[in-house]
């Protein structure tokens, strides 16, 4: 604990690494936790299965 | 938010599309919620990963 | 299966009851699951628990 | 209810069969809960997905 | 890793200090997993956060 | 989307404040996202609610 979890889009492993590693510094600094016991979990969601506003991600024309 | 999470058996988009369309309309309906607040996300679970009165969905005869 | 987990505001059990009642109801006729199998989980999330856009929902002018 | 998920590294059908069987039963001698109440949900993550430490696990050298 | 998160209902802390020991136990002999990467998260669910078959936990007449 | 929940101790409205504030931000950079697409959910745990090595957070000694 803390245990993160982001639902998100996919996104390559460079950007994560780097988004994990500033959400740890981020607990660290404020929160004064030990680094190790911050985890962060990425669950991807594609496009076909995330809806806003009613309207599947896939049929959107934008996004 | 709401943040509608769908832990379910795969399913074929339209299944999903339509399924999204009436959650949506029932937080607009009964929460006067605004329809692009609504967020819902399937998270499918093939039968090798889950289980029920400690038995496997794959090894179930039937559902 | 399927489990249905909504993160919202607090609301009271009228609204919750009806919305329960219409979520299973798009289950059944939509995907043909049988009443029983479906669950839904209110998770619901105070003010000082929910940011967006960097800023905590109970420093919100309007919601 | 109750709704047991586990996130964990890949794991192979026999372990989860036998794991989804133990938790099943300490439920039921622990609560008393009936089998069929108990639903286990396994949510597998890639190394690609996961951090501690704000380390990547697919950069970890030892796991 | 692994995380584990119980949706139940509210239960005494006798009763789940004792789960938490023989769910940890299991992933210990079935995984080998080391006893302390093993965490347990019990979310309590009172019963006008939950419906099952559309009907919410209060209006149950029996459980 | 995305979505954050984080699972942690009960912290003060002014630790979660700073803490939505860096996660939302590292987002922004890190991923190019709209501030206003991002949201942040905590859910705070008691020590009567979760296990570490088998050992309920509130048996621990230390933490």
């Amino acid at each position: 604990m803390p245990i993160v979890t982001i639902q998100q889009f996919p996104r390559d492993v460079e950007q994560k690494r780097e988004l994990a590693k500033r959400i740890t510094a981020a607990f660290v600094e404020v929160y004064e936790a030990k680094p190790e016991s911050v985890q962060v979990f990425f669950s991807e969601v594609e496009s076909e299965d995330w809806a806003k506003g009613g309207v599947m991600g896939c049929d959107l024309t934008s996004n």
